[in-house]
């Protein structure tokens, strides 16, 4: 029942006689792991080791030889073996001639080695079939069975046939082959599991620095001020008022940032009247992680939609407004509605809904599966046009709640303004340079830089 | 660093001296770009143009030649040249025999011509292997690295062989081919990058239509009305009270537009007696946008949460709660608790939140990664049996908000019934129908039908 | 213009005549509706029947022969027709040798035969090179082009030209081959279309229990309890208050069964020493349905939030608000702004707010296309390292809910708790021994063990 409680294609231990036999050479925790694997997959698994005696560790239907021996008995050949140990391969190269070597070897670190352990086994037996695989998957994983992410197995090598010899493996493991191309792409594919988030890296250390940098300037605006001058203990406010103050702050600062490289790279090429110069290195790099800066943005806007939707749960909101009730009826007074109110703090509100909803939009359209299966055309209208729309509605939001307070001194506390007025600097810079860039004078010229023209053809590389 | 910061699969710089020569006919934007970004990746470049001399927009590692030499040079031709001077290419038809042509070419308009580029072109050279690829990927994307949506590129040929060697470079590239079979299907791949999502346009618009109208409609209600009659002002209602109408409104119709469709084509194949008549091509097109549809009514059932979540907050209600509570403290009464209110208040709030629970169900699993993550039965499942339950609940969180108002003559105002009286019509035929269809008396026919047996043979095409 | 208006790689009608011709053995439902949309997408089609008679059921361009005949008209076969009449193929096969059959059939349950209908086929006409496909696709999709869900077809065969063949034709219909290796892979394909969420089966079914239990007990503290000794009728917190207690507590005890499992079985590595021998079977299911445990109880999560958000607009908490605030009034008293309830309400709330966050984030990462794109290490650190923090913060929101009621006996009711004492217990044991397993003592050699190492070789398989 194992097998059919599972959604993957795991194959049938009644199959356990039909496959073909698969040497491995090593008997470490990965080379066992794998071979386990096999033998449930009704692979005949044959280990090559230094010590052919079969130990308990080994999986109890499989046979133990020498590498030789064991080499003689199958077509592929799982090198379960360190780089640095590889050159005990040499003596055997006659043994191995065209046989398929898939080389399963992962470095510590990226780039570790010039070539690619897969590329260097390669050099080492010239005669044999080198197929990378098996990598980016963990022993831990095959064993127990959770294999979540790591389903993806990424295969690349020069030999076609071999190819699709160890892809087939792959499937009948369960887990899912990937093609990457020649013995090239095995560098890359080396690299691969050692990467943690490299793209997220800058956008969150970023965000994190800014987040640091507001909450200090909030404590001393809305908790330190009011306790020296009102000496009244507002520090519950770090809880809830202060985080929804910075993260407004913080998701729109963000998305500005996000569309700023853009209009800065359209200024560059303006000026220079190419596009065949290379941008510098740091907006080439602000350009590449402009998702995950959107990302992060839309985090933060999440944070803030749901800080907003409690606040009337809150017990300070309830106390404050039931006081004010209170000494309302106390005085014998109602206030009459005023209009100017209504209008403004809805419409803060729905510039806030939309903002969000089209902002939630874009971060849907960045799903993997979802932009892949849009084309070039389609992602551009979502991301820029609808991009643009997101910016203006989350500015128009806080610049309609900030309403008549721009002006008013005390929201001035110790000549600090208001966090959201800080926040208003970049998206305005944003929008006011793209308002510009818009105009015929100047998008004409830009347009046809993009499409190849030059203004002087000497400034190409 | 920038290889190891980027999430993609590209491929080392100091990979250069091991890739064969590709040849690049045209020195256009794209065959540049495309020329430059090979060159990253290890490729030797060879231009073929009319002007043989090196331009400084050629990247300075390319060569140029004239066509028939830098034919000579490479197995590989990308053609990057547009369609109408293809002809060009008839008198080298010697030396392009067994070459492997790469179309890379798109047009302007959908269909614009009666045969692909690539099946023109290899009519033109019948000795080469024609593959059409690339044509999805922007020049300016290949520059600027940013490939986010454009990652995947479209691969059709009739030789396997030159297939895999253009997906390969595909792949040195740091993109992903995707195999569409033979060149009959460049036709389609052509149209691909020219579509601007045609599912949604007819959802769209037709729900920005619907839109329009009962924005109107409740204008006349909502503040017309009171301003002719009362004259207040409740203009402020645009922002979010007159939102929170149409939105709900518009979920409900176009959720019960999803599901109406299949209804109608049950009544016509019961009263056909046959499932092998096509339907009316108004049907079949409603059938195909079901799935945007569905989005589109999602997105405005979550807009209509949103906006009822914030009800609280909004100045204008606070301020009525507040003045209701002082009037009733100052004339010293407290209304009891209504146990009925309390049933009817909370229980469409909780259907509310029920059908909108399953309602973001359905969309998470329409998202193409999950779907294609499930079977037919499943799908059928989720889609059919949960989206009916979804309906229901969302007609009775609408038939219970409206509870004994229905009938009270204060809810018609210049004759106009509320707006969501009218959202009621739509979804009350359909359940009413299906519920009907359910009867065995209906269901076992339509079942058979559906399987292949037919009452009236002579009916069928 | 249908074709246009679709999103799917569709084949132009006008491409017609360029096709083979392809072979179908069986004029059922499924035949002529494969055979229905080959003409569509240009194949010739040839259908071979024990009575050669063009009936009206059949697509009219299609030619009815004799099956002998028919086969000899086309290189591929489809047999659609039930395996238990496969048998009569064995006179053919003389004329079926080299040809390709495609086996489409579908058992009713699963593992309904010891091999799969494919293999038995291949073993009927061991000359012929069998390749099974299309078998995931239902035969009203087809015909209604409704293929949401189906748009993948799984393809298995041993011949690698037959099944590139044969994925060349899924391709032209405008779905998607799925390359799944060898034929031994045809009997999980062929069980696939006849699942129906197996993995979610019991996590469901166990929440629901769960569900059950909670709801009766929530029932006789909150509704019968008050109806017995204060006689009020709270009938009406079946709709929403009840609820909102029940969707947190299921929400973190499942959440903490997520993480139980690992916890279980590194106390059970350490105990015995080695990770070569295979945990309980109860174990090892437990923790292949950890991702839907996790997904169910985020789905509660989801609940709890709606639910709580809905708090302020609900009647009888607006009701409840204002008679406590005119009593307050009438009494000519205000209460002074408690800094402890501040703190605890506002605290509450942000860890709730926080760890919903973060769970929602667990949940999008474990969505298909986006654990594809993160390799094992990112993977464990989101799903393992986030998930922790997860767990702690919905914990301590929890306890800090509780505040100092934990000790009072108004608590109680029957001597019973409240039910999110309840559902402190699971999760309290799970990070109590997850700390304990964090100590260096505990945790280097359970780290050792997960490498391989082994504390007593005996143990072993």
């Amino acid at each position: 029942m194992n097998k059919n409680s599972s959604n993957i294609m795991a194959l049938a231990p009644n199959t356990s006689n039909k496959r073909e036999t698969v040497c491995i050479f090593g008997t470490g925790d990965f080379g066992r792991a794998l071979g386990h694997k096999m033998i449930q997959s009704g692979y005949r698994v044959v280990f090559g080791s230094r010590n052919p005696q079969t130990s308990s560790l080994i999986p109890k239907d499989a046979e133990v030889l020498s590498h030789a021996e064991a080499a003689q008995k199958a077509a592929i050949i799982i090198i379960a073996i360190q780089r640095q140990h590889y050159n005990f391969l040499i003596p055997l190269a006659e043994i191995l001639h065209g046989k398929v070597l898939v080389d399963v070897s992962n470095n510590l670190k990226i780039n570790e080695y010039p070539e690619s352990n897969a590329e260097y086994l390669a050099q080492l037996v010239p005669g044999a079939k080198v197929v990378k695989a098996f990598n980016t998957v963990s022993a831990w994983a095959l064993q127990s069975g959770t294999l979540d992410a790591s389903r993806q197995v990424f295969v690349c090598g020069d030999d076609m046939k071999a190819k699709q010899m160890v892809m087939d493996i792959v499937r009948a493991l369960g887990l899912t082959p990937s093609d990457q191309g020649s013995l090239l792409a095995a560098q890359e594919i080396e690299n691969y599991p050692l990467q943690l988030f490299p793209m997220w890296k800058f956008p969150i250390l970023f965000s994190l620095g800014l987040t640091a940098f507001f909450f200090f300037y909030c404590l001393i605006r809305d908790v330190i001020y009011p306790y020296v001058y009102e000496n009244t203990d507002f520090s519950f406010f770090i809880a809830i008022s202060i985080p929804n103050r910075i993260c407004p702050v913080l998701a729109l600062i963000l998305l500005a940032l996000v569309y700023l490289p853009g209009v800065l790279a359209a200024i560059i090429q303006l000026y220079r009247g190419t596009k065949y110069h290379r941008f510098p290195d740091w907006l080439d790099k602000w350009m590449l992680c402009r998702k995950q800066l959107g990302l992060v943005a839309l985090a933060f806007a999440s944070l803030h939609v749901l800080y907003t939707l409690v606040i009337p749960i809150r017990y300070f909101v309830r106390w404050k407004m039931s006081s004010q009730i209170i000494s309302q009826a106390l005085n014998n007074k109602t206030a009459p509605l005023n209009n100017t109110y209504a209008w403004l703090s809805d419409s803060y509100v729905a510039l806030g809904i939309l903002g969000y909803f089209l902002f939630v939009l874009l971060g849907i359209t960045s799903l993997p599966s979802v932009s892949n299966n849009v084309n070039w055309r389609e992602f551009r209208f979502v991301q820029s046009k609808l991009g643009y729309v997101t910016l203006i509605l989350c500015t128009a939001h806080t610049l309609v709640y900030g309403g008549n307070r721009f002006l008013s001194p005390s929201s001035y506390r110790w000549y600090l303004p208001n966090a959201y007025m800080l926040s208003l600097i970049v998206p305005c810079i944003v929008l006011v340079v793209k308002f510009v860039l818009i105009f015929p004078c100047l998008d004409k010229p830009l347009t046809r830089i993009r499409q190849g023209w030059e203004r002087n053809p000497q400034y190409s590389e």
